[in-house]
């Protein structure tokens, strides 16, 4: 069985000095699937990294036309393979074909190349500023290359050549170098594929989309650390995440992760009290949204204790007894939601519900609900807050709101925090005080909603403070704000107009780009 | 002798468990001075991150023009004791009272106070994005506790509780924890007194400004890696830098860090031909200004070798070895540069004029002036970019425009570079070819122009690619720029209008803010 080629330098070549090679498995059949793909070693690493630095060069020359074209054509290429594509993450993954892949995840992935096509058109994301009197234009610019490593959970939206952190480093000028999520190469190679047809067509640098698939971690530590890389954009476990960073911060390297997030929920009574069922219902369907593999699945869910608090608890148990389990993305996923519930029911949390995984012929593990009461989680608020990558809450009985709200105090940083309260205003005191706390440990906060949903839009923050991220002034997801992570800041000083770059001259490039000129936005010229 | 006070949790006290004492010394004369300061440990770290804690908390609900009046009214204090402040800062540090201390760095300092206040009151710095059919609002608010800790050789303009830094953490909402340079402690003292006045004239928290003087390693260690602390600003050597840089990373913590630089200079060939003298003498007047103890200060010069390149270097050679070296900030300043001087020696570099430390009632080095081939250079690139901090330059001699530019290739990451060319324009082929080199190794690039004037600009970029600082996608001067290392990015996801902060409501807060609305900049309200 011969191994798939990577994308290194502008050819699909065998790995160098292969240290081995995988293949993926279909999770659905517990059934590894024909091919097998390469892990490459130092060398792979190494002439990626050249390549990609000579790639930053020559993209730093190319009409920004041209980097829009791209976004657009691969879009176009992805929307014609959609069948082909669609089949393999299918395989690979065991997310259903219809509607989550092919209904939502493929068109949301080709909505993000396409904003970022806009949004290089536009120009406007590069907050071009200009100081009249002292002579100095300031823009931001390209950070060079830019390393994405990849989530299991979204073969398309958050692909590493493909997904968020694609578009915005590109977006923002940088060539890629992805490395695929080893869950599903295949999927990866297609779109890598599709994407260096799309290089080919824009005339874009040929080392501006590149691939590997694998490496052992020493590879992979160097390639985040590499002099020729700019920036590293992480999505995946926090112990990988982790790795990586004092890699990338040793070499002084940024590197954006986002790693783990319980997503608190907190119910206020007056929520409770008018529409139980409802919420219950919301929370059940969030939960196992795509086997709950998602980063923003909530794990824990605050309540107040009693009756109200034991009738809640009861009807979401139901509902997560009564729902079939969905596939999970694979073995390893399945062995970890078993570790993280031990690690909670052996610091006091109690299973409800679920447990353990099914005899089956697919990865699978039971809906899990788990309960602790608010006292039991803040005498051990560290490992009541493991993370379990699956369908699996623990509802946290609290006191009081009192007690809410030191259950917010003892949260450690998370992409985001929902409270739902009474539609008539009867929680709003206690909205107050709860949510004052909760902001400073979320990056998006909530209300009356599940946080399942991130739309593609520029208020969005898919972010949040340590260790939801490694840094809370950024996001994920969301152009232009997204494309921020992979800019350098350049000032030019007293420098001669013919040798400005177009976005800082007085002209304005587009006729339409905002740029703050003297303290003002404006999408005019430079007053002559 | 009584030990001065510390500034913590709102009081002035004795440090706890003082590890020692230590007091300034008078570089002019080479005298310790009178007062005596403490050497905090994790007993003063402690208090001081716990109060700034809940400052920053209280801070969160003080009105936005409170932190304003306080810049303002702080500003106002320094005017009203610029005598006793000039007469403490140039025993501590040498510099001159006047023009130096009173007319150019004060006003300065007062400048950046005022100008922060106005980016309070005018709220556009938080980019406040509101996309209406999403439902999603985001802005950039405080990060937490900000750790300053200031260099040596700004006594006010970077003063850890006066300076840049400081102001854009206040600005942006955070308290500060001031770690002063122990050059200055007294200075230092003497603002935060003014600060604390102007805390209590203004109604903010108490322990919105705090002051320690000095820690051991670990104890610095511990504090920029504190759970309550939100990030750290760093201005002073690569050593001490990297150092915290390793423990605040390692703690998930953001870290600023302005390190070093070498900030070259490239002359073209018909910019020497054009006007040699004037840049020999503007080169000269930037290398010694401060004694040469600017971040900015340029530390090596490119020119093309042969008869021109030499009448170059005999021109700023005369102006070295004529000028009278100023006083430098202390003794191991003066150290420093015979270090590094021997290790340029040792990689190749002559040296011309200088190279010694005159027997002197002050601490004082001869200018210095060395020379060396571009294939020197290019031999050993690393070495020879040792940054040696005074009135030290080191000219490069090439070969041709080739060589220059492969020069510009092998230098490190720099806030500055500087490109003086024929105005005439027979030099812009060389400088397109330089220039696209340079601009990717520098934070701020420069025609015609010596670095060290940092401008207080929007548009100024006072930051550079690794190891001159930390991340090169931020400034640390300019405001409303450099507010922006300071931040966490909030996102609010259909959260109801009342409960949403005053700059992401329907209504402008000002009538005049500027926020990013459905795609637009705009200072009006939310249409209804």
């Amino acid at each position: 069985m011969s191994q798939k080629p990577i994308l290194v330098a502008g050819q699909w070549r065998p790995a160098k000095n292969s240290g081995g090679a995988f293949s993926a498995v279909n999770p659905a059949t517990k059934t590894p699937l024909f091919d097998s793909f390469p892990v490459s070693g130092l060398d792979d690493v190494e002439l990626a990294c050249r390549a990609a630095e000579e790639a930053a060069r020559a993209l730093r020359a190319c009409p920004r036309d041209s980097i829009a074209r791209f976004l657009d054509d691969y879009a176009t290429g992805i929307e014609a393979q959609a069948d082909s594509l669609v089949d393999i993450a299918a395989q690979e993954t065991g997310l259903a074909p219809s509607p989550r892949l092919r209904s939502v995840e493929l068109p949301r992935t080709t909505n993000q190349l396409r904003q970022g096509a806009a949004a290089v058109r536009d120009r406007s994301w590069c907050q071009a500023t200009i100081d009249t009197k002292a002579n100095l234009r300031s823009t931001y610019g390209p950070i060079g290359p830019v390393v994405v490593f990849g989530p299991n959970n979204f073969p398309f939206a958050f692909n590493s050549v493909a997904g968020g952190d694609f578009v915005a480093a590109i977006a923002a000028g940088n060539p890629v170098i992805g490395k695929a999520n080893t869950g599903h190469p295949g999927t990866t190679l297609k779109l890598a594929e599709i994407a260096f047809e799309a290089v080919r067509s824009s005339g874009l640098p040929p080392a501006t989309v590149q691939l590997l698939y694998r490496t052992p971690p020493e590879v992979g530590f160097r390639l985040v650390s590499h002099p020729a890389i700019g920036a590293t954009g992480f999505t995946g476990s926090k112990n990988a995440g982790l790795q990586l960073k004092a890699a990338a911060d040793r070499a002084g390297k940024p590197i954006y992760l986002e790693m783990s997030s319980v997503n608190p929920i907190f119910v206020l009574p007056g929520a409770l009290e008018e529409r139980l069922p409802a919420i219950a219902k919301e929370l059940y369907d969030s939960c196992t949204l795509g086997a709950g593999q998602f980063c923003t699945r909530p794990g824990v869910t605050v309540v107040g204790k009693g009756a109200r608090g034991e009738a809640f608890l009861a009807e979401v148990a139901g509902l997560f007894e009564n729902g079939t389990p969905g596939t999970l993305l694979g073995a390893s996923g399945m062995a970890a939601i078993g570790a993280a519930l031990d690690e909670l029911v052996s610091h006091g949390a109690e299973i409800v519900t679920g447990g353990r995984a099914p005899e089956a012929p697919r990865y699978c593990f039971a809906n899990t609900l788990l309960r602790a009461s608010g006292a039991a989680f803040l005498a051990d608020p560290h490992a009541l807050q493991t993370e379990a990558f699956g369908s699996v809450n623990m509802i946290l009985l609290a006191d009081d709101v009192a007690q809410m709200t030191e259950i917010a105090a003892a949260l450690e940083g998370n992409l985001t925090g929902c409270i739902y309260s009474h539609t008539g205003g009867t929680d709003d005191e206690a909205y107050t005080r709860l949510a004052e706390v909760l902001r400073q440990r979320v990056g998006r906060l909530l209300n009356d909603k599940m946080p399942t949903g991130v739309a593609v839009s520029p208020a969005m923050n898919h972010g949040g403070p340590y260790p939801a991220t490694g840094h809370p002034g950024f996001t994920a997801v969301g152009i232009p704000a997204s494309l921020l992570r992979f800019v350098a800041l350049r000032s030019y000083d007293n420098v001669r107009p013919h040798r400005l770059p177009a976005e800082l001259r007085d002209e304005n490039p587009t006729g339409k780009m905002w740029r703050l000129i003297d303290g003002a936005w404006s999408q005019r010229d430079v007053a002559g």
